[in-house]
Formats: C-alpha cells, structure tokens, sequence
C-alpha cells in the first residue's frame, strides 16, 4: 500500500490503542468532530448530519464500559459514519433529496444501524451521496458536492461520496455505504481507501432507501481490508473477527480479457498492470481469461438494466408529488424505466441468471478475478457540467463495478496507485456468497502490494 | 379419515408387507400395471406414458436389492408416477401439450426424478395434466379427462388430475405433481387422498415445465400424510423419515374467517365444520382468527397475478410457432399477462412481500390454519362445456388454494367426508419453510379425523 496511505489509522490499530490506554473514546471522536467542523475542509460537503453531543455521550459510556472489562467488539468506541439513506430512529431518512423533506421520522434504526450500536460503534454523522444513490459521480445540487481529497477539485466519486471522504479525512474509521452499481467501489478507489461489497442477500436492506431492490448491497468503506471485514461481519450478524491473509503464493488470479479493460486511462492501466507483475512477482499465478460472456452485459441492460425500473416503482408517487424538487439528472434516469413492460424485465432476470451460470462455469478455479475498479481516475467536477458528459462518464465510471452487481458476486476494492498521483482501484472480484474466503485473499493482496 | 380410504395402501404399509416377504415388488408391479391396463378402468387417461417393462426390470433389481440387504428408502420397490412435466432422460417433455411434441428429448432427469430413483423407487408412468398445468380443472382436450373415482362423470380436478387418479385407483402409491395455485391439492381434494405443496424453495423446480417462476412448488399426493412425508424428503434431499404426529390436545389451530369460508357448498361447509367440531373435542384449540388481509388477495391479482405473466414470458415463443395447437382456454390465459407493464410486476412483488409479513404477524402464535381445501366439491365435466362456466368455476376451485401460494405457506389436504360421499378436503396450513412441523401437525389432524 502506498505510504500515504499505509499508516492511516485502522480498526485494529485503534481497538490496540484503547486497549493500551494510548487512546480513548472521547479522544477519538472529539477529533473526528473537530476534523469535521475545520472550515478549511469538506466536513459541511461530506455530512448531511453530524451527531455531536450524541457522538460524545456514546464515547464516554463506551469508554466506562472499557474500563468495567467490556469490549463487545473490535468497533467498540470507533466513530462510524453512516450513508444519508440508512434510517435511524427519530429522523428523516433523506437519502440525499430535498424531496423527502415532509416526511416521516424513522420509527426505527435500520437492522445495520442497531447492530453497528450494538457492536459498540460510536455513529458520527450520516454522510452525503448522490441524490437517491442513482450515479457513480457523486455530484449533489442540494447539499454539495464534497471534494476528492487527493485533489479538491475532482469528484469524490459516489454514490457514497461523504461515505469515502469521510474515512479518507479522517472523520470516520469505517463508513457505511451501499453499493448497486459500484456505490461503495467507486468512492473508495477514487478517494484511495478499501471498500466492500458483498453478496447481495447477506446483509439486510431493511431501513435503507432501495434503489434496486434486485441489485442494492450494503458494504463498508474503510483504510483496510480488515477493517471492512470486521464492519460485514457486525453487520451480518456473524463473530466479529478477520479472516487470516492467504499467502499470495497460494493464489491462483484470472484476469478477464473482455470489457473491463476497454477504453482505461493509461494512469489505471499503468497501475493495473503493476499490481498485477507484483502479485506474479510474490508468486500468485496470474492468467488470462477471455470470459466474452461480460461483453453481453451491454446488450442485455439496453434500458439500464434493474435499477431505472426498480426506482421507477418506488419513486412513481413520489416523483408526482415532488418531482420537481429532484436533480434533474436523477430524475430523467429514473423515468427512463417507466417504458420497460413485465416480460422484458422477466427475460433480464432469466438472462442474469443465465449469464450468472455460464459466468460461474468459467471462475471457479480461481480464488478471485482481477480488474480495475473504475476505467479512469477521478475527473475535474468541472468536466461535468454538461448532461451528455455527465452521462458519458458516469456509464464509463460504472462499468466494471457494475457488472459485478449484474453477476451478484461479493468485491473489494484495494488502493494501487503511487503516492501523490491520483487514486486507482484494483478490484478483487471473489465467488457468490464466498464472502469470507474473499476477505482472506484481498489481505493476502494488500499485503503483498503494500510492501512494493 | 373414512373406512373407504383407511384400509388403501400406504408407502408404509408395503415397506412391512416387503420386508416381511408378504410382497415383491414386482407383484406391486404386476397389479398397477394391470390396473392401467383395465379398460374399464381411467388407465388410458391418466397416464400418458406407461413404463411397462422398465418398470419391471426395476422392480425386479429391487427385490434383489432387498434379498441382498440393499433398501435404501422406504420408497424402495414401490410404484410412483410423476406428472407429464418431469424430464425424464430420453423423453419428450409434452406438460399435457400437442405443442411440444417436436421438442428434444430431456437429456437428464430433472433432479426429483433422479433423487426418486436413487430412492429406489419404480417409476410407473408418467401422469395426464391440464395443458401446461394452467387451470385447476383437470380438463385436457388432447389426451383425454380422466374421471373421478368417486364419479367418472365428474371432474378429478388439476392440473395434476392424472396423478390424483393414479392414486386413487392404485396404479402408484405415490404421485409426484406440481402446485402454483392448488394444482396438487385441489385434485388430492378432488379425489379423496392427501396431497402436499411444500414451501417454494425447498424442492429443484429445475427439469419441470415452467408456469409461474414464483409460484411453481413441488408436492406428493399419497394416501396419507406420512406417505408425502416420505416423499418430500426424498425430493429435498433429507432423511426419508416420518416427523412422529403431534398430538391433537397439544395443537392450537386457527380458522380465518375472511375470503375463505364464502360461497362454500353446503357439503362442503358441512364436512368441515364436521372436522373441526372432531379437533375440538379431541383437545385441540380451534379459534376463529378474522384474517380480513385475505380479503387483500382478490384486488392484488387484477390481472391474474405472477401466472399469466410468467407463464406468457415463457410461452411466447412457443405461441407464436404453435399457438393453434395450444387448448384455448389455456392459451386465452397465458395471453393475459401480455399488457402489464414491469412496474405492475414489481409492484405485485412488493405487495406480496407485505401481505406476507402482515398475514405472518396474526399466525404466528398457531401451529396451522384450517380451512377446505376447495369451496365446492367436483362438478361434472359437462358443467364446464360453456367459456363462462369454466372460467368462473375455476376460479372458485382455486381460490383457498392459490392464497396459500401466493403466501409461500406449505399446506396439506386431507380428506374430511363420510364414506360414499363426494370428497371434501381439509387444507392444514403451515408456516413459511415449517414444512417438517406441519407434517407432524396434519399427522395428528389426519389421526384423530380417522377415528370418528
């Protein structure tokens, strides 16, 4: 891992400081909050809402709680933000609009929300997105777009835009986003962290505005593989700890010839192909596979696949009430489902499940696919100001994620890039429902190009 | 259960008369065989296929088996059917249709099947249905209507209308049909025998002709509940073991009051208040549950629900090669689902989600719901010669069924008449993937009905 990166602080590395006394759980948030509150940043950007006093109070019983011998998990004290879309009790659920500003407080956390609690994370603030999660920009005309933090100037990616620049500013140790597209990836590679989508089905989508009800996966952004590995687990409901790193020795890597590596910015596929003769380098066997089957992907989402459909469905009685009060680039994406009859959206579920089979028929003998996570790094938020730029990228910016959340497949995404250049992505791509095993062969990849 | 039923043979009773060298298998052979073969009898219209020596050959390596130590299931040497919609290695898949019968033949088994015969049981033939299982009469004007065995002139009810007869007449001691909308039990019902849907997920629809992706389950019909136990096991894959029956003074059972208890005949709503009058008094709790979000399922469904729709993605190309060839009362059906738009699907996705979680709040707190399995008992054949009669009678035939569908419940149907009279069901309803209670619940339900 780059050196900028290598000594950011992790959950382990905290959860060893507070067991050592070196640190507390006060100490830990009054500096996220202060780090939000500078002017000089994106703190205003990256949050919709901060919990202040909230925030302060849960530290300070976490730290008794310490002290009196409990420890419940290795999030016990760390600050966690989490995406403007998850409902926590006694608030509204926003999602990033303006549109939902009448309606009613959440009842209830969503099921993520009560087990991050339970798990003794301290939540620091929701954090801004693109409006309803509908593009991997990350651009919001409501409530700012916070910026890259490699480079100001640059979109952070999104959907879960204050979600990456959260951690990477140090605000939060592990952000909670979500994922349809490539929400979690996207973010975390422009902003050069490590993020994690799962299988879809493992973690509860209760109480987060859906996008695509077929599609939507919830998963953590953080500085380490680790760290995304204890937040899933929390989340799922499974024993808290991390998988051990497979030697990447004992790896055998397929890199896909068709579609993922069209059209990349020669940066990324500079990036890409070092990380790959680094893993070869450390001994992983690192072969080609052609897997034409991904250049079906295009032609089978002509009208956008799952999500302009499934979003037209939830947003139909709102998009007639408030309609108006949308970006009006999320709006013309979402209408554009409308048009989809019955039988074309049951022939794409048949096609998915096909393409999903004869996908699987190919990667079986491999621990995990390799790809860059996004095609280009992160581009001036000037480049778009027109819609047909802001369309043209944003499909580019999504293809390779997306394309995993079409094959339902657990990833994550690791930093690559030298310091002080723009962030990349290396997407490590494992098995559905393998979730765990991918865990321990992202380590085992993170630990080997971190040591380049 | 009445005297008439009593005393016909169960898997049970032939695993003793086998083991105890009372019968071959190859006898049981012999006597289905040539009671298909009977003129006078239904043979010709039941079954579609007759596997003559095959099933010979296989009965005799059974009783072999057996001499040799060799009985892995209780199913071992007995005769089964399967409906006409199981792959069958070798064989043309027809569904009850002229409009397959240039199709390929099945390269393999489905997977049922094949978990049958490692069962060891005899595959007898293979069963008449309504065309592509779309209705719940039992009609087929291509291969004939089998009758009822209370009544020949009289419907058996569908689709699996020749698996009923099969076991009825005792040409298989176990039928295997598939249920979308109560295409197992209602001619279970129809025919005074037991039959059994599970809970979707739990058996591979995989190698069966498709009507509704999310309604298609498949289930047993048998003489009695441990038989379909049996069955159910060997078709997911379980121990073929008998959950012991539950004692009916343990049992608390609920009744709902809405959508099901309208319109009944009146020897139906005899025969069940009957059964229900006999659970009380043999120490079960019997209470009126209102259960008016039953009254939701009608408005639900304005189109016809998940069938037609999937069914139509399907068929549409078959339609479009051979739709001449298809009975038009199935085809008018199929055709319906053509105009609804995808966001009425996923609309009609969410809205089952939702009417399951609310109906699944108010029965929780019982071991199952009684109500009939059919609101009327079978008409004559003649009484659907008229467009308008068959579809408003089909309609009312698979009401109380196609809920229970719609809820994803497991549910069995046993039989509840006087001996000489026209079958009447009592459908016992189970909660969601509780389908190894609910046989140990409609096994002591069955016991104490028998007794009276």
């Amino acid at each position: 891992m780059p050196s900028a990166v290598r000594h950011k602080p992790t959950v382990m590395s905290l959860a060893e400081d507070l067991a050592a006394g070196r640190t507390t759980s006060r100490e830990l948030i009054e500096r996220a909050l202060a780090q939000i509150a500078d002017p000089a940043g994106e703190g205003a950007r990256t949050f919709t809402k901060v919990y202040g006093d909230a925030a302060r109070a849960a530290a300070d019983a976490q730290d008794r709680l310490r002290a009196a011998g409990y420890v419940v998990s290795p999030l016990a004290g760390v600050p966690v933000s989490v995406k403007d879309l998850f409902d926590v009790a006694g608030e509204r659920t926003l999602a990033g609009s303006k549109a939902l500003d009448d309606a009613p407080a959440a009842q209830r956390d969503a099921p993520i929300v009560a087990r991050l609690r339970a798990a003794g994370a301290v939540l620091i603030g929701r954090t801004n997105m693109t409006e309803f999660a509908f593009s991997g920009v990350g651009i919001n005309p409501h409530y700012g777009t916070p910026g890259n933090p490699r480079d100001r100037l640059c979109i952070p990616g999104g959907s879960s835009s204050g979600a990456a620049v959260s951690v990477a500013d140090g605000a939060a140790i592990v952000a909670i986003g979500t994922d349809t597209g490539g929400s979690v990836r996207i973010p975390a590679a422009f902003c050069g962290i490590v993020g994690f989508k799962p299988t879809q089905r493992r973690i509860s989508r209760s109480g987060a505005t859906p996008l695509s009800t077929t599609l939507d996966s919830i998963g953590p952004l953080a500085n380490s593989v680790a760290c995304c590995a204890i937040a899933d687990a929390v989340m799922a409901g499974e024993e808290p700890v991390v998988p051990p790193a497979i030697a990447v020795g004992r790896l055998t890597l397929a890199v896909p010839q068709s579609l993922v590596l069209d059209d990349l910015a020669p940066e990324v596929a500079t990036a890409f192909q070092n990380a790959c003769s680094r893993l070869s380098g450390t001994g992983a066997r690192v072969v080609d596979l052609p897997l034409t089957e991904l250049g079906e992907y295009r032609t089978l989402n002509p009208r956008g696949g799952f999500a302009p459909i499934e979003a037209f469905a939830w947003h139909r009685p709102l998009l007639a009430r408030r309609g108006n009060d949308y970006d009006p680039r999320v709006r013309s994406r979402i209408e554009r489902g409308g048009g989809m009859t019955a039988v074309e959206y049951i022939e794409l579920c048949a096609a998915r499940a096909d393409l999903i089979a004869r996908v699987g028929a190919h990667t079986t003998d491999f621990d995990a696919l390799l790809m860059p996570t996004v095609a280009i790094t992160a581009p001036p938020i000037a480049a778009f100001a027109r819609d047909e730029d802001y369309f043209r990228l944003n499909a580019l910016i999504l293809r390779n994620t997306s394309v995993i959340n079409f094959l339902d497949r657990c990833a994550v995404t690791v930093p690559i890039h030298q310091p002080g250049t723009m962030p990349v992505g290396l997407m490590v791509v494992g098995e559905h429902n393998c979730d765990r095993h991918l865990f321990g062969v992202a380590r085992g990849i993170e630990g080997a190009i971190a040591t380049q």
